[in-house]
């Protein structure tokens, strides 16, 4: 893969599962990512790093995504200029509630891009980067409309099979 | 004022006190800006509208601002492919859990970028603005670099004097 | 089937199975209706029109079950005369809280007639709108009459049960 | 006043302020009520008795606005086959969410039209007692639709007067 | 079994698994106690019939357990001078906070005693129903200090055993 | 004032004026207490003899009032076997769900006759001890009557005063 | 087993294997630790027993886990001056937000050093009792410092690996 | 001062009021402190070099107060050894839950000690550090004893002027 575009941050490996549909969104914009584990909390020097290097490297969005105490995005979105984009996982306890108050409450002058939690967040954190990265590519906003096109054609498909 | 690049829609005039400091923030980041009150219930054609025309009218980034059933920022998310910000206001009753839940809970495919509830959010709608803008224009990302180094300079001297 | 009185429009064909015992219900009181999988966010301008038509067509009620950010009965409420019932859906991070709110907390002028969260609001949505055809037709409320007496009859019968 | 056609409940008169512009609305619309204090709790038996004679008297649709464990409209609605809007008031501990709760999670069979909670709420209750009722009145249909015109009018005109 | 001193009122048959342990709790009392399936919402008439007479028939006090918006222990609790202990039942979406909130946010002056969310609180129902009793009758508050004794043995069995 | 039936025990005597009704209601039913101010965490010692004492004192009913984590009751009710009433008082940050949840939420085996938060529910736990009481004593059950009955008069008064 | 550091108090044995990994960490530190099962509610007079013996037997710190109303860290931190952190157990009707409040919200003078609900919780409240043992104890404290480090080593050999 | 034994973080200075009585309250302690107003997502540089400097300095506890994506607490713990204290400041908007929550779910291994919300939660942190630092040192275990004993005795005043 060429440089990438995105840099997507994991809290934790178990939750690779709940991102795949996000990796599939991106080959499908055909936006190159690069994909980390790095833990805001047990490898705090890595997150920090890698904030700080993001921009020289070429990324244009970072996608964070954590659960509970969820500080990823937010010590990340600390360290950058690059917008940032949070997506909080799921929780046992609590359902992610606790993820995405502690993503999106953030205080006045360090925003963190939040959607909504868990697999259906993940995706639209792909969607996001897209239109972001869209403000500069015309390619990449052109294959935006395509995918929203997409997405209202498969619900026309399912909606007229449905009245079969 | 040139070109407006960002486009803000309140959903009522009543939130108006609530974005100040986001109008004061885009001067500072000397991002031109036009702002309107369009509620996506009571005037749905114009929203519609709205949405549909902000690219060709050269927006960048759009700022939605609602409380309650907040379906404003949803509503343009489903009509255009540039980034949309949501600031979800605070209410009285549930203090903007309503607001919050209603604005980033969106269905994969249709993201809103949600920041914090009220005017700590409305602040971050802003700056994330400029971030996004920073993809493209690199002025504009010196000036968020200027903005942190600000914000950070702030906490220092609250600091030092403090210790006075 | 004839001329339907209902329209029902599910924003995700994932909630199907959930609003079976509203079909069910509809058939007992022996009202049309019709169904579509309409996305507010995905298929906006199909929910417009539908919503604009709905009147037209003569459809007397109109019943919505969204999830998460549920825009889907807001969205057509800002665009028709008549009585929207909006049903939440539950929702695997929250609940159905989201739904809730998202669907019920609608600004001054642009109700939503809320029922209660997935499958007994879904039968709700259907002996609501039975209740509001009744208030034209005398048959149709006859008929509800008689589904809250069988209603009732089951619990009796339930507790002679229990107690032999 | 003739017939009253909607019957407006409170179950404490301490929520009088909270529906002042329900009544507001009413006589914008010219749909005759009538207001009565009755409270779930402490006069259940007049509670029961209205619920009994709202159809005979001629009601056409029941308004009950109550907080905390808002019973009010669930127990009216287990007694009368009219549609019934449930108004969940808000609450100084909860905020509303107990009320809103306890009106909207109603049993599968027995529904309560919610809306939202406090003021926006009463307003809506008028209005979509309006929609009920313009099921069987063309004339009120058309008011309906004149206040929703009215709605976005007052919108467009704070947004023009915005922008001077 | 002799003249009942509970009454026990479940909403649903759905939820008899939950009260199991509340009926064994009751026989290690040597309580008396009758059943019923009865719905506030759905009989109507034969809750508030049972409320009226449950004084007259030697009820000593009543237990109603219900889910959702759950107003079967506030509906009696209107209608008699019994004291009116109500169990909230767990739901599905939201957990039981709905039911919690519905039974025990009662308006000043007809109290609900609420316990726990479910099978914890369908046992604990049975104790305080004990202990109520208790006051009356010093052989029955002989039981509740022995069943108090035997909570604490078996928490103390389990600890020795886990030592050893 | 006689030996007292009601013992009545505040965490904090912050609390006070907040239980100012539920002392009028005793004294309306005429049933004698006593109030100390005895807290769980700060005054353990005290809380044990308390509950420990209380039903050789010859104390029917206990009524704990506290807030936040809102122990007292518990505490209590693990060592009398006196039926205890807990009011939980509202808080300045949750609103006393957290007091709600920490009174109510009791295992299996010690419950706690939990009513409304604050005022209301302090006014509530006068109204249920006397139901308590009244399980002994004709007079108090008549006197709960009485109540009762002048709980709905004034209602109805309320109720024809806004008709005319 | 030495004389143990640190007393670990369960309110219920159903909560054993949810602390497994409790165990694991002690013994990783090489911390001794006592294990009791002890309930605020059930076995009062052992907790109070437990707690006022807690700091003449040795003890340095002390870690109650408890779920629903949980008391038993704050009635164990009200008899002793060590301190005492509480694990908040995850409850099937509210995923342990009971749990939480009623275990963090102590009042002012009493504190709880609460960890995060559930299993990581209780990993935690090994790690923070090992932080507290290391302000004596240089030895713990390097091991705190290994422990983080293999935090971070796992952390970037899951990361590696996901790159090969 | 001679060297600090606690260093306390402040989010920002308009928390400053809220956490008086903790000062206060070390002050009686005589446990020497320093205090620095140091934000996680606005100065991080100096966040993570104050965690990371603070054992060579001398200090044995941490206190970190924070409202909303409370990070502070989470940043400290995941750059230090020493025992981190989390208070979580009340909100405007969601009253302090967010912080709550964004403090107290750390991940397995990097534990946050999180005290009440807002002012009760400040001076319970001051009386937690003195508990932590009591495990090293007799006299103030011994002054944690003596603050206890008032505490109680204030209770105890309170409740015997409260008679008279």
């Amino acid at each position: 893969m060429s440089q990438p575009l995105v840099g997507i941050v994991l809290g934790s490996d178990s939750d690779l599962p709940e991102i795949k549909d996000m990796l599939e969104t991106f080959k499908e914009f055909g936006i190159t990512y690069e994909l980390n584990i790095i833990s805001a909390h047990r490898t705090p020097h890595l997150a920090h790093a890698y904030a700080e290097n993001a921009e020289k490297k070429g990324l244009q969005v970072i996608i964070a995504c954590a659960g509970g105490a969820a500080h990823l995005a937010g010590v990340i979105a600390s360290l950058t200029t690059l917008p940032v984009i949070g997506v909080p996982m799921q929780t046992a306890s609590l359902g992610g509630l606790d993820s995405l108050l502690a993503t999106v409450q953030m205080p006045a002058g360090v925003p963190v891009a939040t959607v909504a939690i868990g697999k259906a967040g993940s995706v639209n954190a792909a969607v996001l980067a897209a239109q972001i990265i869209g403000v500069k590519s015309p390619e990449i906003r052109e294959k935006v409309r395509q995918f929203k096109a997409n997405l209202a054609k498969k619900v026309e498909e399912k909606n007229k099979n449905l009245k079969i």
